[in-house]
C-alpha cells in the first residue's frame, strides 16, 4: 500500500502522517515514511542543493532535480518497501511538482510535467492520495511563519498552486480530500475510515 | 553559434576543442567552453553527485540528474552567451545522454530521453555537432587508462554506445563526423573548414 499526503505548507500533513503511521502499526503493518524531496543519500544531497538559498535555481532545472531526488527514493526505498510489503507513507509525491511547479510557476507544460512525473516515479502512481485541502486564508492564519514564506511568494503563487491541487482531487480518482480546517483528531478518523475501508485493516 | 563536441573518451574531444576555441579567437570572435554536466555551481554540484563512487545512483535518477546539470548550463551560460553573440562551444551535450544513457544503458526509452533532451536544453538544438567517430579496439589502444575504465563497464556498453552516435550522426543533419584516428592538426583542419563554411568567419 503506496499512501501519498498532500497539501500547502500548514495543513497538517505531518501531523496527519504520524497519527496514520501509528493507527497501521497498532494493526500490524509495517509502515515506511519518507520526505520527498528526500529519504536516500543521494535524494538529501539533491534536496540541499534545491534548499540553497545562494542559488539562483532556474525553474526547469529544480524540476528536473525535484524528478531526480524522486526516483532515486521510488528506486532505493519505496518501491523495495512496498515489493516487501510494507506500507510506505510519503510526504509530498509528484502531485506537489504538478501543484507547484506546473500549475503554480507555469514554467513548464503540464502535458511535460506529466511525463516527468512518469518517469520518476518508475511509472508507479499512488494508491492513496490524501489532500489535505485549506485555503491560503486559513493557512496564513494558522502560523506567522508560514505567512512569512507566503508573502515571499505572492498570494497569486499560492492561489494557483490550490486550485492545481483541486484540480486534480477532482481529476483522480486516488485523491481523498479532508477539510484540513477541522480538529486534527476529527480529520484523523476521516482518513483512518477511508484508509481501512479500502484495505481491511 | 552553438557547437557540440561529441564522441566516447579518449577521441580526442578537448584537445579540438582548444584548437577550435584558439582558431575562432583569432578571427575575433569572443569564444565560451563549457563541459557538460558542468559550468554553473549548481551543474558542478550535481556532477560530483554524479561522479561519487560511493553512491550507487540509479539510472533513472542519473538520467535526471544530467538532465538537470545541463538545463542549468543553459540557462545561466548558453542561452546568455549565444544573447550576446558568442560562440559558445559544448564538451558534450544531450546527444552524450541519448548514446550513453539511451542506446547504452538501455534503461529508458529513446521516446522519453527524447522528451527529456527537449525540456533540458529549453528546446535549443546545437548548430552544428562535431562527432569524433573512434572504434572500440582504436580507443583501448590509445589509452590505458581508458581501457580500464572500458573494461569495467564491458565492451558491449561501449560498442552500443558507438553504435547511437553513428545512428544519430546518419539522422541528424547537424552531425559533422571526422575521423578520430586522423593525426591532430589534419582533425583540426577538417573541424575548421566545415565551420568556416557554414559561418563564414
Amino acid at each position: 500500500m503506496f499512501i501519498t499526503f498532500e497539501g500547502i505548507d500548514g495543513s497538517g500533513k505531518s501531523t496527519q502522517i504520524e497519527k496514520l503511521r501509528n493507527r497501521l502499526e497498532e494493526k500490524g503493518a509495517l509502515v515506511d515514511v519518507y520526505r520527498d524531496p528526500g529519504g536516500p543519500v543521494v535524494s538529501e544531497q539533491i534536496r540541499e542543493i534545491l534548499l540553497n538559498p545562494d542559488f539562483e535555481i532556474n525553474s526547469v532545472t529544480e524540476l528536473l532535480l525535484f524528478s531526480a531526488a524522486r526516483s532515486q527514493l521510488m528506486a532505493e526505498n519505496v518501491l523495495p518497501g512496498l515489493k516487501e510489503g510494507k506500507v510506505v507513507i510519503l510526504d509530498r509525491f509528484f502531485d506537489s511538482t504538478t501543484a507547484y511547479q506546473g500549475y503554480g510557476r507555469e514554467s513548464v507544460s503540464l502535458q511535460e510535467i506529466h511525463n516527468l512525473n512518469t518517469i520518476a516515479s518508475h511509472k508507479r502512481k499512488p494508491d492513496v492520495t490524501i489532500y489535505m485541502k485549506l485555503s491560503l486564508t486559513d493557512a496564513k492564519q494558522r502560523m506567522a511563519k508560514i505567512k512569512d514564506r507566503m508573502e515571499l511568494s505572492g498570494d497569486e503563487f499560492f492561489e494557483k498552486v490550490i486550485a492545481g491541487y483541486n484540480k486534480l482531487a477532482d481529476r483522480e480518482d486516488r485523491f481523498f480530500t479532508v477539510d484540513a480546517t477541522e480538529p486534527v483528531s476529527k480529520v484523523h478518523k476521516r482518513i483512518w475510515k477511508h484508509i481501512k475501508k479500502r484495505y481491511e485493516y
